[in-house]
This record gives C-alpha cells, structure tokens and sequence, in this order.
C-alpha cells in the first residue's frame, strides 16, 4: 500500500512524497501515526547540522503518539487499535554500557527517527519492543508528549529530586518546562531562570518562581529565596556559559546538578566549587522503560502537558510548521497531525 | 610553661619561638605533639598564597600524631598517655550545611593550623571532640599519616569505589598515591596518571598500572585496558587541565568522577560526554569523623602508609624542611619530628 510520508532532503526543506508501506516483519509492529511532536535535535536536522548523521534523504520524528494497524510474526501482547508510544532507541546488547545495563546509552545505540525512518510518515514500523502501550481513552494528542516528559522523568529520577526540596530549572524551552512540571508534580519547589518574558509568564501561570538573569543575579536570588542554602538540585538545561556559571553559583552545599543540556563545545566550568560544596554532576540522556511507565501514568493521572502545545499543522504543513519555528519566541511545542484516528 | 613553636611569620620564613602553653581550657586536650606532617596547603602557605588567610604569625601544622598531656574541664574519655590524632575541623553547627549533617563543609569552617594555630609546637591544646584514640603501641610517625589517609578515604566513599571496579587516579603526590592506595585495599583495579618518573616507579612498586602522559595517550591505554569499557572511577587529583580532559575522556559510561584537586581558575569541561556517558561528578572535601576511624582501622590492618614518608626533620630544622620540598621530584612525605615521645 502507498502512503505519504515526510522527507529531509537537506538545505532546510522537507519534501512530501508517496512512499509504498511494507508490511511489519518478524518482532515489528506497524503503526497509525497520529501525532509527531517538533523536538530540538529535529530543528537541529532542519538546520542541516545533522546531515553527516541523516544524510539527504530521511524520514525524522520521534516524538509521537498512534495506533497498532498490523503486528508481525511472533509478536506477542500487541493488537490492532492498541494505542501507543514509542521509546525509539534500539540497542546493540553487546557493549559495556548494554551489558552494564544502560542499554539506553548503549555504545553503538541507534535512534529512530535518526539513524532510522521515523515518525514523520502515515504508517511506520517498529521493534515491538520499542512499545508502550497507553491507556484506553488516553488523546493521542496528549500522548505525543509522552517522549519529552520521558525525558524530564528521566532527568528528574538521575537527580534524586524529593519532596520538599528547591529545584532550580536552567532554562525554559520544551524540555526546563517539563522538568519543572515534574519536579513541582513530585512536591519540588521550582524555580525557573529563563530570559524569554513570555516563558517566563508560562512559569507564573504554572506556579513557578521564575527569574530573569538579565534583570537581577538569579545566584544571590536563590540563595536569598532558599534561606542562604541554595537549591538542592539544579537542571543545566540552556546549554549556554552563564548557564553553566549559574549551576555552581546556585546549588546547596553537596546539591546535585543535573546535566541535561547538549553542550557542544566545552564549558568553564567552577571545579572549586565542586570541591568546596561537595558538589555533584549527573548526566542524564533520553530515559529507560520505566522513565516511559511513569510519565504515562503522570499523565493518567491528570498532568497537564497539553498546556506546552502551542501549535498544530497537517502533515502537508511540515515545511512550514519548521519555518514557523525559527526565531518563533512564543512556540513551546509543536505537533504535526498525522492520521485521522485522534 | 614555656615550649617552642614555629611561626610562619611571611615571605618564606619560620621563625622559631619560645612561647607560653596554657592549660587546657574547658572541653580542651593538651597534646604533646609528636610528628607533624607537611601538606600542600602548608606549602602554599610557605609560598605566601595565604597570607590574607594564616596572617604573618601563625603556628601551622594540621597532619600531626601526639600523647594526652592534660585534659580540660569537662572532658571525657581521654586521659594523660593516650595516643591521639586531631581532626582538624570546627564547625559552626548553625548554617545550613552543619544544620544537614555536612559539618566538616560547614559554611563557616575554621581549620585548625590555618585559622587557629597548629601543630608545629610542642604543646598543643584543641577541643576534646576533634580527637580521635589510636590503639596502643601504633607507631605515631605512622600515625601523623592519618590526616591525609582519612581524606583518601573519604574520596574513596564519596567516589563509591566497590571491589573488582577499575581505579584511575590523575596525579600521584602523596593524596594521589594514598587514594591509589586505599583503592587496591578495598579490592579495585588502580591504575595511575603520573608525569614523574620517581612517582611511576614507586607506583609500579606498589602495584599499580602506571601511565606517563607524556609517553602515550593515557585514555585509549586505560580503555585497551578495560576492553573498551573505560575507568569505573576516576580521581583527579592533578589540578591541571590535561587533567580534566583525561577525567571525561577515559571514565566508563555511568562513571563516577571524584574531583579531589583544588581547582583555583575554572576548567574546560567536557559536559557533552558528561551527557553522552551519563558520567557522574562528585566533589570531594576533607573527611568525617567515620573516615578517620576507617582509616586509622587500616593502618592497624597494616596498610603500609609508611613507605610514603620519604624526609624526616627535627622542628629546629623546619625552615630547612619546607626549603628542601621547592621543585624536589623525590619526596613524597616530609614529618616534623617535634615530640621525645615517638
């Protein structure tokens, strides 16, 4: 059968072609692709920053939500109309990282929607393990949330956040506002440090303390909010200097910063302090199925991740959904409409 | 009493004095200061990198083995005779570090021997709870090792190095080699980083896998070493920056890092692999009070921590002593024998 799927063909151009959709083989499941959400590794493709990774012809996406359509053979708890996410990372099983058990950050890890087609398409066949089932009656809308606030989770559980404690969020985009939407859902006093007014709004109207680090020093602000203790744990998630400055300048006496942020070059980074406050860093790098089990349950439990949608366009619109996203500083997410079963 | 103490009186000097030595006041010890061990920090001081800090007349000395003189008002536990060393921390107990357990980092930590006068004088009297008993009959030149061993520990706890893990150690001074030390006792892999010949050859005797830098490129040795996987921990005790680029470059994925050195300008940090690996960072200051008992415990197990003390001075002889450590690429350990005692 022919469907329509979304190509990269570099030079920032996406490029609507007719594709035939094979049948799943042994252990796959073909999907209905519902929603796919516009992430910032796919803006970096766009932006032709990628292309020695995706090369000039790829599918992306990797945010996304659908239905089961066919499962293939030896395939075992999937049905078609199953609603589900997928986790899209596969894994070689032999490296040390998989034979420690990270398989999420296996050595020679392969990413869906990357280093594979992805999600950007009608129908799209994956690894069954891959799937998490949702629950009956869950928006397939919301759901296409569900791989960024695996993501949050992730960062989240990696920085042993607890109830009671000051976090402090380093940036607002898709990603800071999911990890202060959970840290407040597990009982966290958030703080957010963002420069953009209309993030910082958001943060307001989500009960978040928020900061300008262009109108005031947001180290001295949280030492002062926190009773001269500082936070106990702090998300890097800008990806910038001051950011970096910030995290060490900010955090409590053996406070935990979690490493969230992709920085591309290295950072100055304060190791006297790390040494003075015995200081701890963690990395955290997409999630682990129980970082998926969670954030689906958060969501069945009534978060409200659908308030960081701010855009919708048709598969049609893909091109002009990513322009949209340029310079845009009132987007959040957006989710491109794929089938019609949401 | 009259006894004699040195006091680093500025610009490279000792000056030798006869002073008067109080009784001990209530909830105070009177030592008779058997050995005392030079420390980087002492050599900084000698250096006059903290003179803001120490003043012009300052008794120094910290890293110290004594006998119970007398014992103050109120003091339980310790009597004339007994064989002691000094933790050298007082704590405020009011800021928000003391008021979470973090004593030894409290805010507003004094440290006996930079902030108070030390132990390069016969006779010295500190606060009953810094002390702790040693068996009878251990060597107290053995002893003033202790204070730096106790630090060699606590890396070790922070970094949670468990047997059969690989150990890389960036730096082979005396806490670099202690930490190399108290790693293969508790049954890991060490391997160390090391530039000076004298140092790798002391450390082949010891049993670690010693790697010059300047010979070869230290982190694909250390991953041909571990089967690609990389170092399970790595201590940096260096405070350089080829230092720092070797902590991220050879540490497995989910490595943990344990920055010991003092970092006094920031460093380049790789934070991408801090991200890519999931690598973990973790500050590493001074000691508590269970560090000192564990390390006290390995010396009477028999860890041979003797072999590090390299140049042994009478007190007389300290200008002498600390002249002698200036670029010396032999010594390891230099102990101020102060005491008739030992």
């Amino acid at each position: 059968m022919t469907i329509q799927a979304a190509f990269y063909t570099g030079h920032k151009t996406f490029t609507l072609e007719q594709k035939d959709a094979p049948a799943p083989g042994p252990g796959e499941v073909q999907l209905d692709v519902a929603y796919v959400g516009i992430c910032g590794t796919d803006m970096h493709v766009f932006h032709g920053n990628m292309d020695a990774r995706v090369g000039n012809h790829r599918v992306i996406g990797h945010e996304m939500s659908g239905t089961v359509a066919q499962v293939g053979e030896g395939v075992e708890g999937f049905a078609p109309g199953d609603l589900v996410v997928v986790r899209p990372l596969a894994h070689c099983g032999e490296c040390p990282a998989c034979q420690a058990g990270y398989t999420h950050i296996c050595h020679k890890l392969k990413f869906l929607g990357l280093d594979t087609d992805g999600a950007l398409q009608e129908k799209w066949n994956v690894p069954a393990h891959t799937l998490h089932k949702l629950p009956q009656g869950m928006s397939l809308e919301t759901a296409a949330m569900i791989e960024p606030l695996a993501v949050a989770v992730h960062d989240i559980r990696r920085a042993r956040l607890q109830a009671g404690e000051t976090a402090l969020v380093i940036g607002g985009g898709p990603i800071g506002m999911l990890i202060a939407m959970v840290a407040k859902h597990v009982g966290a006093n958030v703080i957010l440090s963002e420069i953009n007014p209309n993030r910082l709004k958001m943060a307001a109207e989500m009960g978040f303390t928020g900061l300008n680090p262009r109108e005031g020093d947001v180290a001295a602000q949280v030492t002062e909010i926190t009773g001269t203790k500082g936070a106990d744990v702090v998300f890097e998630v800008s990806g910038t200097q001051p950011g970096v400055d910030l995290m060490t300048a900010a955090a409590a006496t053996r406070g935990r910063i979690c490493m969230v942020a992709i920085h591309a070059q290295k950072a100055q980074v304060d190791l006297f302090r790390f040494f003075w406050r015995e200081l701890e860093m963690v990395g955290a790098r997409v999630y682990e199925a129980v970082d998926y089990d969670q954030a689906i349950q958060m969501i069945a439990d009534g978060l409200d991740v659908n308030r960081l949608i701010t855009d919708r366009h048709p598969l049609a619109a893909v091109q002009q959904a990513f322009e949209a996203l340029e310079g845009n500083a009132t987007a959040m997410k957006t989710l491109i409409k794929i089938g019609e079963t949401a």
